[in-house]
Order: C-alpha cells, then structure tokens, then sequence
C-alpha cells in the first residue's frame, strides 16, 4: 500500500513533494491512515481537526485522540472548535452540510493564513462508489457519474484510487489506531445503508466491481471532457449573452440533429430537473416558462431566455422632494436642474420642474398602464408599446416607469411621456439620468 | 398498470396495434405478463416458446404449460425444441449465450415465413439495472451504461419501463399463474446475486432508485447521441480508410485538446481494454502495436493504423505446370501467354516462359529475402525495397511474392524481378496478372 500510494503521487500528484500540505484529520480510519501514509512517504505535512460539537464527549474524544497523535509523532495540529448546530439554525440547513461548510472555510482561511499550499482529504474508492450509487438513483447525466475530482483547486484527494478493504488492511498491519465514529452508523441514511448493505453485496455479485468503477469514471471523465468541447462549439453557434440573460436561438437549435440532447448540455448545469417540460419549451408559445431552484426559462417568441431566479424586491420607491438620487432595483437616478432643454440619449429626460408634484413614485409597470409618448399625439397603452419595441419578455419585467402621481413621467430607459415636455413657457427644467 | 402499458404502447410503439406479433414466452413471470398484458391490450399475436431442454422434465413442464395457456385463450403458438446442449459445445460457447442465439435465429426465420412484423421480449426495469451494474463491474463508457435499446431492429421490449415490483404485483392481482424457472437461483451467478441481494438493497438504501435509473439512462442515450455525431466530425477530420485499413492521423489528432479521449471515442467499439497501452501508441515508435480480441492497432510513422485481426492462412501456396489461375490469400494470379513483351501496370508483369521452372511457388516475404529490381543493376534487399517504397507496416505483411525455385520472380503487385525479363531472343512470353 505505501508503494502504491508513493508510486500514485510521484506519477499523478508530484507537486505535492514539494508543497506545504494541510491534512484534515477527524480521528476516524480513513483520515488516520492518510496521515499515516502522508508521514511514511515523508510529505511536509501539518494537521488540521475540527470539533464540530455534535457528539458531546465523543467530539471531544476525537479531538484528544488527534491531538496527542500528533504530538507523539510531532507534527503541528491546527484546532478549531464549532457551533456547528448554531450556524446549521442560522442557516437553515443540514448539520452535515453546516460542518461541509465550516470545514471548508476553515480550511481555507488558515491556508492563506499559514501559507499551506494543498488541503489533503481521505475520500476513496468506496466513497466514490456510494456517490455515484446515489447520483444514480437520483437521475443524473454524464457528469454526475464522474465522480469526485482528485485535484479541485487546492482540495487533493490521494486516497481515490484506494478501496476502503486496502485501507483497513494496511491500517491493521500498521497496528495504526482510530476513532470509530458513532454517527457513521446512523447519519445519512442512504449512504451507510449503502455502504452497509448494498456495496458490499455488488462486490460479493462482482468481485471487480470498485476496479471497474475505476475505470467506468476514467472514460466517463474523459468522455464529459469531449462532451464540455462540443458544448462550447454548440453555445456558440446557438446561445448570445445579452444583459445578463442567456438567449437561445431555437429555430437555429432545431435545426441539429438531436435539439433535446443539445439543450440539455446547455442547461444541466442550471438545476433543471423537470427535463421533458423543458424539451417542450422547444415546440411552447411564447411565455411558457419554467423554474428551477436557481433559474428560471423562459419561451419568448423563437428564443429561450435564461435568468437566475429573481429575489423578491419591493416594486414601489417614494421620491421626496429634495432627494437628488434615489438608488433601487431600478438602479439609480439622479436629478438635476437642467439649462439645456432636450436630452440627448434614452438615458435621460428633461421635463418641466412646475408640471411635477412631489413626491414622485418609481414603480414596475402594469398591465393597464398607458402614456402618452413623447413626440406623439395621443395615448397608448404600454404593453402595445413594449410590444412594438419588441422588449423581450424577461427585459419587460425589469421595466419600471417614473410617475407623478398616476401618470408616468418616464418609461425609464425607454420613453418619456409627452405631457411632462419642455415647452416655449417653461420656466425651470429639471433632467432625470439613470446612472 | 395495464392503463400504463396501453399508454406506453399507443404513445411510444404504436405501430405494434397494427402488427402481427410474436410473443416469446418462456413461461416464467415475466412472459407470461407480456403475454396478458398483449391480450388484454387487444394486440394480434402469436406465441413463440423454446424448449432448451437443459433441464429436462422441467422443461416439458414449462412447454405444456404454455401450450395449454394458449390453447385456453385461443392463441396460435410455434414451439420448437432445441439440443442446446449440443450446439454449445460444437459452438464451443456457454448454454446461456447458445440459447440466445439459437432463440433469435429461430424467431427471425419464424418471423420470415409466417410474415410476422416484431419480436417482442419481457425485458423490464430490473433487467435494466442488473445490465447497468455488470458493465459498470467490468469498466465501460456511457454506451455501456445507456441499457438495453426499446426497439432493436424487429425486437421490442415494452416492459422496459417497469419494474420486476410492478409487474408481479399485477400478475398477483389478475390471479396469472406462472412457472419458477430453477436455473433463475443457480445459473449466471453474477447476474442473481445482483437480482436477489445488491439490487434488494439498493432500492432499501433509495426507493427511487429504478426511477433514477431510468432519468439517468434517458440523459445517457441522448448523450450518447450527440456524441456520435461529434465523433463522426472527429473521424472526418482524423480518420482515413485505404484498402480496408482505418488510417488516424496522430499528428493532426495531437492538436486536438483531448487526443486520448478522441482516441477513445474512434476506438471504442473495437473491443480494446487496455486503455492505457492504446494512449500510449499515441507516442509510441513505429511498429509497436496492441491487439484486441477482434482488432489491432499498429503505430507506423506517424499514422495508427487499425485492421481486424488476421485469420491464420496458409503462407505458401504451389503452383503447378498447366494451372491457369490460383487463388488465395494473395488474391487471384492468372497466367497467361503473352504476345506483347511488357506490361502496362503492377498488376501485372510477363516473363521469359522458358527461364520458368514449374511447380512455382507462391509465398509471403521474409526478413534476408532479395531480388533484382527490373531496370536496376544489381540485387537488392526486399526489406529495403519496401521501405523505401513507403510500404505500411500492415501493407508489409500482405506482400507476397511469385517465386521460381528460390527466385523471386516477382514482388506481387510491386515490382518484377530483371533476371526473368524478356529479352531479345526471347521465345515465348507468359503474363501473370492480379485479379
């Protein structure tokens, strides 16, 4: 096993011989024996435990158990002790996912902090196995069924290509010692009963099975890899990026063999799990929209539009008289006395200061809403004029309207309205910009 | 579930409502549904049933079970009995896989005479899953992983989209009665340990799991697609084919950003397992080459060149006074007499009939062999002929040559030797030709 391991960073990580490394040691067998390996192969090497307080004495065990390893064996151990249950609360999220990310950041801080250059975890074979198990029967692509990446930024994994059998063994001819840990047993259901139950049981089926896997996610990685290169020629020739949306050509989308499977490499990375209402989008009338957790799609006309989830914003902005900026949603305006009486961009008006009555209001359009733009006799209603314009549907719900009381003074960014014009009486005039 | 069939049918393989159908049941649970769900749903079929007899009374039981089955519901039903045993050793194969083909073999000439349209198996869900893991135990790509096709050629499989859990929970409720196959707990080790531990435990472990498994493979076939048709863009632009060779382009495939997953996409379907060793050919020296059970690739120069596997053929082939035409490994070699002293291509050659000696001989060449290149002074070694002629290492082995005694008379297709040209005093000329 130390063969194997030395032979496995020397051919695929050799940067770490010569790096500062942070091992991250919870007391458990997998993390003991990285560390035991790390020693072994005379690797630069410094601990790192956490104390996640979730296991009252037992928590504390661990620490001890660590501490005094590293002691014995003189290496330096950073600690640090947390509230995990607390931030889980604030966060409203898992205790596991709480601990991920409290580890992580740790991690991260403490190696910009002590100029470490690699952060060494014990994931292996067996892991890589009940993630993919899980992935699987959750309805994944490709990708999910890749596997856990041996090198991710700082993060290093030399473990993977091992199985949790060599492991145990080499810890036992060792004579290395370990903390078992209670809640391996009970936490995350899915995982240990598949580690438990069903890992050891396709192992019984196939011998080979983990060495097969090994190989499975070699082409699979491979193959994602190909696939990540024909995506990007497949955005180029069918996605643009237009204020911050993504827009999908469809009728030139169409015109692929396969439109379904082209569509999915472009989205599988927005959360999409819907798939089949997504593909109808294709064929949908415009307006037909979906959500994922993070993004949402929508058909307009012969594009898709593709945008991050809104947060919730408020739609109304009171504008007191004296205010010479307000800053919102909207982003922000600012008003000035003007000398010149025209504007000169659709980033600006300029209006008759006696016409307006404070305050303003700034607020989304409506259905109903009409004016009267400017240079035009009579009203028209604003949808048929952002219709005319030709304003994309997701761009139409980013459309706010400056108002004097009921009426709009401005469709911002787009139009003012004629009633509020500078005329041959105007005695003051007052310019709003959108900066 | 039988509304859920109906559907599957009228949604994903209607044009089966109007065909003539051939059920093959076994007799076991999972026919026997097919069989109920195709009567129930209205469909025009027949019954086809194998008796293997591999498990002798066993199987005259399942035979008579099925026959009184159909007799009962007035379905017509072929029956053929086979001595599988028989076949597979002459075949020199497992029963399992001659029972396949001998099943297949009789369906399609069953489906040819009585001008019946599908085939249709009682592949489910479970199947699936049971496949999936098998290749995923032994290393595989996404192809290996997209399952088993719904429609292949005249074989259909409308169970696949359900589970072994649904299928017997109907059976159960139409009160079916079906026959236990004994071999299902004993034969095919892997795939019934899968079927009766792994699998059990992990649709414990996630319930979901069947379901994932079907997403999944939904995303890994349209994947598999769009992969085919960037790997044909690749083998447009790497791969060439002279004389039933396949020629890449390593040169030029080094361009691409990942050649070894390119390589891998072009050589996939060759039955090549040692991945590694295939990428290393990348930049290997000439000559070095790998073999798969069907396929070998050789690295020459700066090419890869890829032909199925020779069959051994015999090397030496004698030529009899009065023979017209020989044929063999070499091709075909016809011998007539000439009145025009010299040839017109390299598929051809004539020779002073009277330096001949018959028998001649026709043999590959060998390392030390030489000749007197026609037109040159001198003799000159065969194997530095060939390289300087730029002959491929594969096109090498295929070179044979017409020998008198132990002279070459003529380096078949390339080159004829000068000691047996016509000459002045020449009397009588003799043209060898390829055909």
């Amino acid at each position: 096993m130390l063969e194997d391991f030395k032979h496995h960073i020397a051919q695929d990580l050799p940067f770490l011989l010569d790096s500062k490394i942070l091992v991250t040691v919870s007391g458990g067998l997998d993390s003991m024996l990285l560390l035991l390996l790390c020693r072994q192969a005379g690797l630069t090497i410094r601990v790192a435990h956490c104390n996640f307080n979730l296991r009252g004495v037992e928590s504390d065990g661990d620490q001890a158990f660590v501490e005094s390893y590293c002691k014995l064996h003189n290496i330096p151990i950073y600690i640090k002790s947390f509230d995990t249950s607390a931030y889980a609360k604030i966060e409203k999220t898992s205790t596991q996912i709480a601990a991920r990310e409290l580890r992580y950041q740790w991690f991260k801080e403490l190696s910009a902090a002590e100029g470490l250059d690699y952060i060494l975890t014990a994931h292996h074979l067996n892991d890589e196995l009940e993630t993919f198990l899980i992935n699987l029967g959750r309805g994944t692509g490709v990708k999910g069924l890749t596997g856990i990446p041996e090198i991710n930024g700082p993060v290093v994994r030399p473990l993977l290509p091992f199985s949790r059998k060599r492991i145990k063994e080499y810890a036992l001819q060792e004579k290395l010692a370990w903390r078992e840990d209670s809640s391996n047993a009970t936490d995350n259901y899915v995982r240990n009963h598949l580690r438990h139950h069903a890992i050891p049981s396709m192992v019984a089926a196939q011998p080979a099975t983990l060495q097969g896997l090994q190989t499975t996610q070699q082409h699979l990685r491979q193959t994602d890899k190909l696939l990540a290169i024909y995506t990007a020629s497949l955005r180029k020739a069918y996605v643009t990026t237009r204020d911050g949306l993504q827009v999908i050509n469809v009728s030139a989308l169409k015109k692929h063999e396969e439109p379904q499977a082209v569509l999915y490499q472009l989205l599988h990375s927005y959360n999409f799990t819907a798939w089949s209402d997504v593909y109808e989008l294709l064929d949908a009338q415009s307006g037909k929209q979906i959500f994922s957790e993070t993004h949402r799609l929508v058909k307009d006309r012969d594009v898709l539009l593709l945008t991050e989830n809104a947060v919730a914003q408020p739609t109304t902005y009171t504008w007191e008289s004296g205010v010479s900026k307000i800053v919102g949603d909207f982003g922000t305006l600012r008003l000035d006395t003007s000398e010149i009486f025209d504007s000169t961009s659709r980033k600006e008006i300029v209006v008759d200061a006696t016409k307006l009555a404070f305050p303003l209001t700034i607020r989304k359009w409506e259905e109903g809403d009409f004016f009267y733009p400017f240079g035009m006799k009579g009203k028209k209603k604003l949808s048929k004029y952002l219709k005319d314009e030709k304003v994309s549907l997701i761009a139409k719900e980013h459309v706010w309207l400056l108002c004097n009381d009921k009426d709009i003074v401005w469709v911002i960014g787009h139009r003012a309205d004629d009633r509020f014009k500078v005329v041959n009486d105007t005695q003051k005039m007052i310019k709003f910009t959108t900066i």
